[in-house]
């Protein structure tokens, strides 16, 4: 590790901030995380960035749409209100029995990396900011990148204000119910304004660093166009033991072959395509389901394969529903097209971490980032941390302790070269 | 009618109990009923059931397992605690969005057949029970009949209190809350003994009368062999966007392939298999699936068609999971043998009804019932009352009040001729 020459190659400061944020909205059962905004555990999540930011004597504050941003702005009377900051961070919430290292990662390597860069005496000329997105994972209001996508006007606060978590509850709710106000949502052209750069650090979520051997660290070449859509197959509630085969309209079959058809499809056009969450109504083990909703999530290298895939299951879906006598609704939940990171913020990547010694392949990957959000306003960029199993959205998420001390130094040096330089 | 001729042909008192029944736990979403067992929609239909007998004078009490029993026994100082009693009635409780009639109706209409007698003038020289059994469905504890399986040991104390809903309460905490003991729990020999009969009315659950021009009434044959059983399917949690199709362990596509198999069976086999509940982990729309959860409620003729067709469809689920690197745990929820109804018994209500000019065809069915639980200790028989469309289990459940009256006319006569001669 080159930059074991400098002062303090590993921050010490790194495994103390991890240990702290992981008991967390823990499920003990699975080992896994619930960590849904504005829930308990997601307030914990919160509280414990302020009490991070605290601990460093940097300011820190929410956004109108509940992003939270720690400044360091260490020139005389900076508080972070000036043009041109750097800012870098990732989100805290989590997918339902996620893992402990998507999204927190980024947030603790920040601040770790400020520890750092403080250690070794280097005094930023630019701002620097740490930022939690709110509910990047879209776990509870079904729209991933929330946070991120209300600051830069791409979801608007009355659509926002309406979504609601699998209870009922909106997030104007559950916001107000956490003493946050709703009436504030809404893009934000002045913090977007003060922004110069974003750098997003996060652990990969396949196994594309791991099987390239001393890759600890890698650099997002862009973003998968992706998206969800919502099947939602009506058909006649009906007694299991009496209603005839042939009588029946039982949405959950077209479902079942919608979802063999969407493996088969993304399989032969080399896309993704999953069924993860489905729900039937009115779920009697003796009865026949009046109602069979199923969400897939399409991911493709390009817009054109992603239509494709999304068209060609649609089809299966509507071929079967008719086959069974069952209505079918499809819905688009979001949609997301491809990002290309800045190609000149990526490019000063590569060289800090060439000049550092450290190497840092260019991959492309098919999951969502708040960077990706950004990207259309600020030039974004985003460092990966090798996942020796490639798993993620589950507790058996991992990476080495080595490897995010290797991400920490990494990060500070592109801090370092974009903002104190 | 043929009892037209009779003092009071179509009792009066039918149409007032049976508005009196109808908004409890009915959802007004959807006009389907949630009637749980030990919940408050549950209980409201016990004080409806208790205020009932009170009206017409009817010493009624819970036994030990919460079956309600309401006692005619007008002999001098009679309270219904002599042997060779004739009992009538059905259940309460309601699948999830089920109909008004599936149990209510044979419970009104034991009411008011017993009002038909009196006003008639009929006084039985045995006594006549209506009853009321918990948690026929099975719809929050999962085992169907499972008060008239406490009641004759088909299903023992512990393993009952053991039994837990979908929140994880256990039937013993349910109990206790509200205010019932699980203690007593168990077989009743006493009351068993003290029947010699027992007649359930219930609405057919399919169209067998309906596309029989003229028959209101049939009269069962039997009830097929039926169960449940478990398929667990477990894969592996991963991240939608990043995992390669070819990595994963998803759980949905077996359970999909399974849901397919399932109907591809039953129909060749000429049997019934039908997967109406499923429950997916941890269910992120943007997450492989760790684990999923399917149910089959399958039903045929004769245990050997059942057994073949849960062995074929367990087959092709372990072809499918192996295919897939998944998981897979079948586990055996309940299972019910075949019921033939006493063929004396059937005999009797066929001579009955046919003396009164009432055409009542004799029909198998895939549906059970307490009346096939109480066979293998009571003589016991089924009513069934014409359903139009064959619709059960569902909002749209239907009967007409005209052969809802020519059942209680027809129950008040088989009652007569088993407990007034």
């Amino acid at each position: 590790m080159t930059f074991a020459a400098q002062p303090c190659g590993a921050p010490l400061s790194f495994g103390e901030l991890w240990e702290s944020l992981l008991p967390i909205g823990r499920d003990p059962r699975t080992g896994g995380y619930r960590r849904y905004t504005w829930t308990e555990a997601g307030l914990a999540c919160r509280d414990w960035f302020e009490t991070a930011a605290r601990d460093r004597g940097l300011p820190a504050a929410a956004d109108r749409n509940g992003n939270l941003w720690a400044w360091w702005d260490p020139t005389p009377g900076g508080d972070g209100s000036r043009a041109g900051a750097v800012a870098t961070g990732s989100h805290l919430d989590s997918v339902p029995d996620g893992g402990a290292f998507d999204g927190p990662l980024g947030v603790v390597s920040a601040f770790a990396a400020i520890d750092l860069l403080r250690e070794r005496g280097v005094t930023p000329s630019r701002p620097i900011a740490v930022a939690a997105f709110a509910e990047e994972e879209g776990a509870r209001f079904g729209v991933a990148c929330l946070g991120s996508r209300l600051l830069t006007g791409v979801v608007t606060p009355d659509e926002a204000r309406a979504l609601r978590d699998g209870d009922g509850v909106s997030l104007a709710e559950a916001m107000t119910a956490a003493g946050a106000d709703p009436g504030r949502l809404g893009p934000d052209e002045e913090l977007l304004g003060r922004l110069d750069a974003f750098v997003e650090l996060h652990v990969e979520q396949g196994q594309a660093l791991a099987v390239e051997p001393g890759a600890a660290i890698g650099i997002a070449a862009g973003i998968w166009p992706h998206g969800r859509w919502r099947f939602v197959f009506t058909g006649r509630a009906d007694h299991a033991g009496t209603a005839r085969l042939a009588d029946r309209r039982d949405p959950m079959l077209p479902y079942a072959a919608t979802v063999l058809a969407a493996r088969e499809c993304a399989e032969r056009l080399g896309t993704l395509a999953t069924f993860g969450k489905v729900r039937a109504e009115p779920g009697g083990v003796n009865g026949v389901s009046s109602v069979v909703t199923g969400w897939l999530d399409a991911r493709a290298a390009g817009p054109g394969d992603l239509a494709g895939t999304v068209t060609e299951i649609r089809a299966a879906a509507v071929a079967a529903a008719d086959r069974h006598g069952v209505g079918l609704a499809v819905t688009t939940e979001s949609a997301t097209p491809p990002v290309g990171f800045d190609l000149a913020l990526r490019g000063r990547l590569s060289n800090v971490l060439a000049t550092a010694g450290v190497p840092a392949p260019v991959l492309p990957t098919g999951a969502g980032h708040d960077a990706g959000v950004l990207a259309a306003r600020v030039p974004a960029a985003m460092l990966f941390v090798r996942n020796p199993t490639g798993v993620s959205h589950a507790p058996a998420e991992h990476a080495e302790t080595a490897d995010c001390e290797a991400g920490v130094v990494a990060l500070a040096a592109v801090l370092e070269d974009l903002a104190c330089r």
